[in-house]
């Protein structure tokens, strides 16, 4: 029972990968990097991304939201004016490559210059599906308590950056941010971290100057595609 | 391929069933009630345990925590006065019947008056697997959000209670308490909500009131057991 269990879940991960690869080569092709964002439940993912669009409002932003059943993330994305699909995941726990891909069809992405992935909220699933993401941002909320990385090492050990959410609360937590980030450094050896509010708008200028080194360098690689075809 | 997984997962229901079945059992014959714990990462579940080893003084509590990595929650328990062990569950996203089958053994459950399961912090995974618990409680905190009960039904419609955390917090966050019990209302036709805070003790009273009725209600089931074998 075990046995064929595992059998079966390596399968499926095998290709998972496989869709991830085509839709990576594909995205890079087109020069438009996405970013996968990943959290817990209600820890701000698409406040973040409301945030964003005031922010890089000199881009062309589009997001593909994961939601076990509603489309609420994706109606707040687009009255923030950043073109966005739902994929309703019903029992499914997180977003696998598979429903990416099919995303993709249909979505004008490839005229975009940021695709954000918003996953379901859960910081256990969503950590080993690759999607064909540029990065994996992990978003923490401050009310989430010092412990977490700790208590879910798989998926912080797969985040290039780690936003700590509604920094203004912090006046009002029994949490200290050098604790969340000593328990990071002990599941990953040099973490990168932002500590940020889309509520003050704190630290969101970091954030910005992250975004835009990533695309700048995903664009870089996508110029030498097309020179030397 | 989807097939295949799909009858895999039957068995293993059909199996978690089976043994929570058995679980339920041992534990209405002994007369202990088991409160199985569910919410996101973070929302406070702890915390509320160590503030009911307040409130319960007189009552003999233990619990059994799920963690993917680290037994974190069990010390705390233990040092707030609950005999406690850990299960830890790896990259498994939520507890289920195996894992409190094996847990019980060699635990001292029998001679308790109150038994916590602290699920694995996830508000997907956990719902659809049954424990052998008496009722699920689930916490909310609220600086998620307003609209979680849509987003994560099956969750919610699984909940005897739900637990609305962080009070405290109300002052600081752009949330109304009414717009997460319509949403509730929504998924489930008469929900049970208590509006809570671990930190300032609000709500910690009608928690206890609902936990001892519950109790109480096994406790008379478990005396016809032992009155007519």
């Amino acid at each position: 029972m075990a046995v064929r269990t595992i059998e079966v879940r390596e399968r499926v991960m095998a290709r998972n990968d496989e869709l991830a690869a085509g839709v990576r080569e594909r995205l890079a092709r087109a020069g438009v990097p996405a970013f996968n964002l990943i959290s817990s439940p209600g820890a701000g993912k698409t406040a973040l991304l409301e945030a964003s669009a005031r922010l890089l409002a000199g881009l062309k932003l589009g997001a593909i939201s994961g939601d076990l059943a509603t489309d609420n993330d994706a109606r707040r994305l687009q009255r923030a004016g950043i073109p966005s699909r739902t994929i309703t995941t019903g029992q499914a726990c997180h977003l696998d490559a598979e429903m990416i891909h099919h995303s993709l069809h249909g979505f004008p992405w490839d005229g975009l210059d940021v695709l954000f992935i918003e996953n379901v909220g859960n910081l256990v699933c969503p950590a080993i599906y690759d999607l064909g993401q540029e990065a994996n941002v992990v978003a923490l909320s401050l009310t989430e308590g010092e412990d977490k990385p700790l208590k879910y090492p798989v998926m912080f050990q797969r985040a290039d950056l780690v936003l700590l959410t509604k920094a203004d609360l912090l006046p009002h937590l029994d949490v200290e941010v050098s604790r969340i980030t000593d328990s990071l450094a002990r599941v990953i050896p040099d973490p990168q971290v932002i500590l940020l509010s889309a509520h003050t708008g704190q630290g969101l200028d970091r954030w910005r100057v992250w975004l835009e080194a990533r695309r700048a360098s995903v664009a870089a690689v996508s110029h030498r595609h097309a020179s030397h075809p």
